[in-house]
C-alpha cells in the first residue's frame, strides 16, 4: 500500500492536480506564491488568490498562544502575497475545532487574525466553522484573494542563468518562537517592485533547502549557493539555516549589474533588515543540490 | 469553561466575526450564501467568495467513497454560488491528510473533485495539502471565487413580509446517500435569475428548520410553514425533512403575484424537479418557530 508518506509533498501536488481541470492558460505557473488571474489586457491590476492550512501539532503546538496562532495563519498568506509584488485584500477563515475547545479560545485565535488584517490593510469576507471530532487536531484553513498591479507582478520561474540570489532578513530558528511572531515582508516587496523590481521572488516557508531548488527548477536553472555567507539568525548553524523552515524572508533574483544599486538602497530605506547575497543561478545540469527542509508528509512522527 | 458546544454556530460565527476587521461597505450581508464584491457601478460583473469545508466522521464517515466525498467537497461550494445566481470558477482546495493516508484514495478525492469542477466548468487554481497527527480526522478546506451578472444577484436577505416561500426538489434523508451524490441546482438557478427572478434565495444545507429562519431573520420577517405540504423524499417524515439537512435544494422567496407564472413555466422547463410552495414571509415576531436542523458544535457527539 503506498501512502501519502511515500511521496515528497511537491510530487503529491504534482500528482493530484493532474486529475483536475487546470486553467488552460494560467498567468503564472501551478506552485508560484498565489495563482494569478489575468482578467484582460485592458486591466491594470490582476487578481491573486491563495489558500493556506495550520494544522495543530504539526504546524502549532496546543499550548502555544492562540492570538499567535492566528497571527501566523493570516501572516503565512499575506507573505505569499508580498512575494508576487501584490496585496491580499479578503479573507476566507475556516476554523474545524473540538467541540471542547474553550470559546476563549477561538475568541483569541480570530483576534490574532485580525490583528493580522488591521496590520496589513485587509477584511474577513467569510468563513467556515466545524467541530472536528473528539481528539482531531484543529485545523484552521485561510483562503485569501488580493491584487497586484501588473507592472509589479514577480513570478518566481523568470529569472535566468547568471542571476544573482538574495535573500532578506536572517535565516534558522524559526522554532524559537519567530515562527509565531513573524512580520511578512509586504513593506519589502513593495519597495523591492517599485524600485528595483526582481527577476524572480519568492518567500522562504519550507526552508531554503527545500525553496531554493524550487526556485531555481521553476526558472528551468541551476543553482550555486554561498553557504558560507548565509544569513544566520544568531545561535544558528548553516543547517539550521537551510532546513529549519518558517523563516518567512523573500527569496529574490536579480540581474547582476543591478545588485550593487539595490545593496545601496536597500540599507539606507531598510537599515535593520539585512538583504544579503548568497549565490547565484546556473545552466540546468550545474550547480549544487540540496536536500533537508520541511515536507509535510514525508516529516518524521 | 465555555466550550464551543455550549454555542450555536451562528451566534459563535457572530461573536468571531466581530473580533476581525469587516467590509465596511459589505455588498451582501454577513452570513450570506456567498461573499460578494462590487468591484464599482461600471462593472456589470460582481465578485463571488465562499469557502466550506468537510470533516470526516462528521460530514462523511471514513468508508465513503472517497470520490464521492471529493464530489460532494466541491458540489457543496457550487451550491452557494448557486444560491447567488451566480457561478464558480476558480477552485482553491486545501487538504490536510494523515500520512498513512493511501494515495489511491486521495487521488480518488481529486477525481471526484475533478468530476464537479468539469460538470461546472470550474478549474484548479491551487491549494495546499498537509498532514495531520496520526488519528487526527482528514480535513478538506475548499474556496472558490467566482461571478454573478448584476442583474442577477439575489440575496437571501432582500424578500418581504407576504412574500411565497418555495423549495426545489424534495426534503429530507440526506443520509441515505444523496448527501454524496447530489447535483447542485445551478441549471434551475440560472433559469430562475434569468426569467423569474427570486425576491431572495439560498441553499438548504443544514435541514430546512435551521435555513429557513435564517432566511426570514435576513429579512427581518417571520415565516410561516406549511409543514403538511411540505415536499417529502419518499420514506421521509416531515419532521426528517426538517431536520435532517444537506439537501442542497433551493429555497426562494417571491412576491405572490408572480408565483403561478413560475410554477407553470417551471413544470415545462424542469418537469423532472418538483418546486413546491411551503409558506410565506410575514412581518417580523408574527409566523411559527422551528427547531432542530443541523448544528456543528451542539451535535451530539
Amino acid at each position: 500500500m503506498t501512502t501519502l508518506r511515500h511521496f515528497g509533498e511537491d510530487a503529491l501536488i504534482a500528482r493530484l492536480a493532474g486529475l483536475v481541470p487546470l486553467d488552460p492558460q494560467p498567468a503564472a505557473g501551478p506552485g508560484d506564491d498565489c495563482a494569478v488571474i489575468d482578467p484582460g489586457p485592458q486591466h491594470d491590476t490582476l487578481q491573486l488568490l491563495k489558500a493556506d492550512a495550520l494544522v495543530a501539532r504539526v504546524h502549532f503546538l496546543p499550548d502555544a498562544p492562540a492570538r499567535a496562532v492566528g497571527w501566523k495563519a493570516a501572516a503565512r498568506v499575506v507573505s505569499d502575497f508580498a512575494a508576487m509584488g501584490g496585496h491580499p485584500e479578503r479573507f476566507l477563515v475556516t476554523v474545524a475545532l473540538p467541540a471542547d475547545t474553550e470559546v476563549a479560545w477561538a475568541e483569541d485565535l480570530y483576534r490574532g487574525i485580525g490583528d493580522c488584517l488591521k496590520t496589513f490593510g485587509a477584511v474577513l469576507a467569510g468563513g467556515e466553522t466545524s467541530r472536528v471530532p473528539p481528539g482531531s487536531a484543529p485545523v484552521i484553513s485561510i483562503a485569501a484573494s488580493g491584487s497586484v498591479q501588473r507592472h509589479h507582478l514577480v513570478l518566481r520561474s523568470t529569472a535566468k542563468p547568471g542571476h544573482t540570489l538574495l535573500v532578506t532578513g536572517t535565516l534558522g530558528g524559526s522554532h524559537h518562537g519567530k515562527h509565531l511572531n513573524f512580520t511578512p515582508r509586504i513593506k519589502q516587496t513593495d519597495w523591492l517592485v517599485a524600485n528595483f523590481k526582481p527577476a524572480a521572488m519568492m518567500d522562504v516557508s519550507d526552508g531554503l533547502a527545500k525553496d531554493l531548488p524550487r526556485l531555481a527548477a521553476a526558472c528551468g536553472c541551476g543553482h550555486v549557493l554561498d553557504e558560507a555567507g548565509l544569513p544566520l539568525t544568531p545561535g544558528c548553524s548553516i543547517t539550521q539555516a537551510l532546513g529549519d523552515g518558517e523563516d518567512y524572508e523573500i527569496l529574490l533574483a536579480m540581474e547582476p549589474e543591478r545588485v550593487a544599486g539595490l545593496l545601496v538602497a536597500w540599507s539606507m530605506v531598510f537599515p535593520e533588515l539585512p538583504l544579503t547575497v548568497i549565490g547565484c543561478l546556473v545552466e540546468p545540469g550545474c550547480g549544487g543540490s540540496l536536500t533537508g527542509g520541511w515536507d509535510h508528509f514525508a516529516a518524521v512522527e
